[in-house]
């Protein structure tokens, strides 16, 4: 399949039926969001995979009742560290030493410099910094999803704070950033599904300086 | 192929050959980037494709000499909108019209909603959004490069405020995100490649609400 093909074929599915998504499906679009890179490779967000009833008619109360939220077979949602710490930094390059079977002095350097950047700097330009890059991953499981045959809603219109709340992230240091919800497209009931998909022209969105 | 196998076949690209990336190749990594989803479709950020050794030249020196910028065929910059404005909003609305060939009161109720609440924001807010959007075109020009088998190399690590300047973006309202190294890894000279990918492990990555 093609990339360009698929970014055409999705859309930000507006009604889904109900159907549930194979479980292997699901792991694969986790997989890629996974493998997604980000700054440093410090991957500063993890994501939650809602499949419980009554927890995805919670979210969706705080969701601008959008229906998706419950129609849909997978609700993921992806949280961004709320800061970055020494700890947290120290644990992804441990990790990435362990996976590499050993360190050098130009890896370990770097990460003397990271910590002594990162965790000095203001939580708030921090988050921010890690908010972006769960963008990365969300756009990896969008892509997916596609290729899964699998129609995804990129959502942003929730209330960050009551979900926060909900899903108890604050103690895990976590705030949310997006929704994702999974399932398959309900073709009767989503007006969006028949409108042309409306880009910005080429012209007013690249540049060429040669 | 695959997204999963082409995932892993990536990598941040140390060191590139100087190759040429054929046109049609970076036509397709620029398209999939404009296909990209985006908060209420605003597609809030552009991209700038630099190809003149001067300018990629000047843009090493501002972003800790990285040799890939000047090795790579093609260097993208991603630059968001520094605000959401009324002008902007709209403009994208109208030709939202224009492509579907007319409009809806859900989609004008929709286009006041957004008038109401975005350009009376503060403009960091603003911009801070916009940046996460470009963040999803990023990845989807990353992925793209690696189905077209070009590599390519995420890269955060520059003086923002100098390449603003550089590239004249504050006149054209936008700052830049990132930037996206087009090319052919250089085998021989990239300590990177022979490393193993590292990447959290899934189990402190995911988390199942079942």
């Amino acid at each position: 399949m093609d990339l360009i093909e698929r970014l055409n074929w999705r859309y930000a599915t507006k009604a889904m039926n109900g159907k549930t998504v194979p479980e292997e499906k699901v792991e694969r679009i986790l997989e890629a969001a996974r493998l997604a890179p980000t700054s440093s490779g410090l991957q500063p967000y993890e994501i939650f995979v809602i499949t419980n009833p009554e927890m995805k008619a919670k979210i969706r109360q705080i969701a601008f009742d959008q229906r998706v939220i419950t129609e849909c077979s997978h609700l993921l949602v992806f949280a961004a560290w709320d800061n970055y710490t020494t700890e947290r930094i120290n644990k992804i390059f441990d990790l990435t030493n362990e996976i590499r079977g050993g360190s050098n002095p130009f890896w370990e350097n770097y990460r003397q410099r990271l910590l002594g950047i990162y965790p000095a700097r203001d939580a708030k330009a921090n988050f921010e910094h890690a908010a972006r890059q769960s963008y990365i991953g969300f756009m990896a499981a969008i892509a997916a999803a596609a290729f899964e045959e699998v129609d995804a809603t990129p959502m942003e219109g929730f209330d960050n704070e009551a979900l926060d709340n909900l899903l108890g992230l604050h103690e895990k240091g976590l705030l949310s950033t997006t929704l994702l919800p999974l399932g398959y497209r309900d073709e009767k009931n989503d007006w969006l599904l028949p409108q042309a998909k409306a880009r910005n022209k080429k012209e007013d969105f690249i540049t060429y300086i040669k």
